[in-house]
């Protein structure tokens, strides 16, 4: 073994391809039957109970009853400082060769909770919820599509990270099922407006950041100090309705096509765990204006992976296999920009990083883009097809950076679609 | 005097232009020096501490702490069969024949505080906020100014209320200082961008609501049963940068140019006290879809005003003069369509109509209307003139309803602009 492995070891047993190694340490919240939630990190197939931790009195007094809380909120208000020290104090607790967890059997059986015997609930309370439009051959997909191939990316996408607020209070997570939604779509060749159950119910492969410590109103976040304000990242699913997006989105942008459901993946991989795998972002052209200039690799190496597994069926497809380095847009540059207008941002806010699409057609991250807006349907592992996600599809996100040896992951952000309620139409 | 003067006329005396008499009764937040925040009604020119009629035993056990918390969450909590109920009671309470607070020196004294020595609050802790774009003659202007004339209207419009996420976390009440944002915004006979501070700060005269009680996600709320889940009514200036706007709302809306801040009043006015003032909204042509098919009047005949009072002038100007009559899409069909996808709208959300513009220039809901954009200024009271907002300017929303010898009102909205902060361009 090298030093690096006999440092950062972990005595409890951790798979090569499991997503949570001693690197990663994601905070999440779960419960068991009959228990009220509270905080933890994922660590092998096992959370670490931090509740636990904190009453046997290992984590510090000031941090002692946050991970008591039902979210992480409490945690993320200590700020970036006691993140970074909690962090080591964790790493050090969980490491092979730190006795006071590994050799005491009580706590450990108390403190080590099978992941499998805990139901995960969304980690955070959200506050406000922005979406980006930081992949440029998505927002070119798109715009080819939705309005003119010549003029696919608009005149402004290049000089600003184009986003808009989303809907907060649908945000759920891994797990939780999805309704189709009704609503309003129209067809060019028809007059007026039908109502009913969407059909291009979609999926947006997404990063997303969670706020850890906000600004006040009135006093934009410095570039320069963006990543400070970052408290980790999730996988999330900005489900679409393409049908009643086409209709709805002029002039104010997308509403009812997005605000049935948001999922993201339960564990929060905090920033510090990712560092290691930063990479160069695209070349931005032209250079863009002082408040977003950024130096420093500023994009990570995250390999994401789209999955559509029908009801019934025996495996899984792939649909999509991408890469988080696309992102033109840096979360650093997305925080400076939302907040240079004085927008106050807070504790507990998402915010998306839009669609992650590759240059080809099988790294894009929606079907819209895969299937071409259904002209080309995509053939699944059991020979079905598909142009958009059926009833009882399950789409599955999952992601992870490859390190020397081991694997710094995101679990998935998973759902299952439900078959829309009838309404009158 | 008529019964009915007797029915409803308060020991505590009420001006004949205040917007604050039996009629009305709106929940506000309040606090005075060195004491915490809670809930009261506004009368006449005093304030009715709930916290401390509720301490007194006068409210009933099931409420007597909600309003001693400081925001009116725990009191929607409650739900609207409990609204009603309180808002009998405190009319009882406050009524002229009532001796129970009138002839109690000591407990008038707590209970009754004069407005002019406490401050107002934000009253409610907003959860998600959405703003509607329900004004025909408002969309129809900026669609023709931001777009093209010959097609002011999109496809869209009259088939569905169109709205958008608005950003939550930078409304503010009455009387809040507004921080002009800096941005980018792009002329057209520049090749690129500038940033710096707008130069077009405009305001937004609109009528919002909140949301008292919510719906799960994946069970819309049907029309005929929106109404139920309004809590009340307020003033509402959803300050925009029409250069920044201009710029970055294609193809997601409008974003940094009004996250900055917006603005509305302390006192929501419950909408029982807007009943009587019911009156037929424009006619819908065409029939909208059966989900949003609505019977009975459904618009309110609310007289709204915006006045701008610049910095050390003696007086202010009025800029507009219009009527929420105007709004095409009611309130019971903004919240059927934001839930007919399955979202889930929850206590304490916030409701924008959208710019409330009536049919000519001078009831109009914003500058880039009534100055058609900066090519015709509007003079004010002092001579000077104004295309968009100045720095030092005041600008104050109001409105209310005209009863027979009494108004209820909203009192006002406010805020005054502060300069941009100096920043790298």
């Amino acid at each position: 073994m090298s030093d690096r492995a006999q440092i950062l070891t972990s005595f409890v047993p951790v798979a090569t391809d499991s997503h949570f190694p001693i690197q990663n340490l994601p905070y999440g919240v779960f419960s068991r039957p009959g228990e009220p939630r509270r905080v933890g990190v994922a660590i092998g197939d096992r959370i670490l109970d931090l509740a636990v931790l904190g009453q046997a009195g290992l984590l510090g007094a000031h941090v002692a009853t946050v991970f008591a809380e039902p979210t992480v909120n409490a945690f993320m208000q200590l700020g970036p400082d006691c993140w970074r020290a909690v962090r080591r104090h964790i790493t050090e607790v969980l490491g092979a060769d730190c006795p006071v967890l590994r050799d005491d059997a009580e706590l450990r059986a108390r403190a080590l909770i099978p992941m499998a015997a805990a139901t995960l609930h969304l980690p955070a309370a959200i506050g406000d919820y922005t979406d980006f439009y930081s992949s440029r051959h998505h927002a070119s997909n798109v715009g080819a599509m939705f309005r003119d191939p010549a003029k696919a990316l608009l005149p402004n996408w290049l000089h600003l990270p184009v986003g808009y607020n989303g809907r907060a209070s649908s945000v759920v997570v891994d797990g939780t099922p999805v309704r189709r939604p009704n609503g309003q779509m129209k067809h060019p060749d028809r007059a007026m407006p039908d109502f009913g159950p969407t059909r291009k119910l979609d999926f947006e492969l997404e990063l997303a950041f969670l706020v850890g410590c906000g600004n006040e109103l009135g006093e934009p976040i410095p570039i320069s100090q963006a990543e400070c304000h970052i408290f980790g990242f999730v996988l999330m699913n900005d489900w679409s309705a393409r049908d009643i997006q086409q209709w709805e989105y002029a002039p104010l942008g997308p509403f009812n096509s997005k605000s049935f459901a948001t999922t993201i993946s339960p564990w929060i991989v905090p920033l510090e765990a990712l560092e290691p795998f930063r990479v160069d972002g695209p070349v931005q052209s032209p250079e863009p204006l002082p408040y977003l200039r950024q130096s420093g690799p500023a994009a990570f190496n995250i390999e994401l992976e789209a999955w559509l597994h029908p009801d019934g069926a025996e495996r899984a497809t792939r649909l999509t296999r991408t890469n988080a380095r696309h992102l033109y847009w840096s979360s650093a540059q997305q925080l400076a920009h939302h907040t240079v207008s004085g927008c106050n941002v807070s504790l507990g806010d998402l915010m998306g990083s839009g669609t992650i699409s590759g240059p080809t057609r099988d790294a894009c991250g929606s079907l819209l883009e895969i299937s071409l807006d259904g002209r080309e349907p995509v053939t699944l592992a059991d020979g079905a097809s598909r142009t958009f996600i059926a009833d009882g599809d399950e789409v599955i996100l999952t992601g992870w950076v490859e390190g020397d040896g081991y694997r710094v992951g995101f679990g998935q952000a998973a759902g299952k679609v439900l078959p829309a309620l009838p309404m009158a139409t």
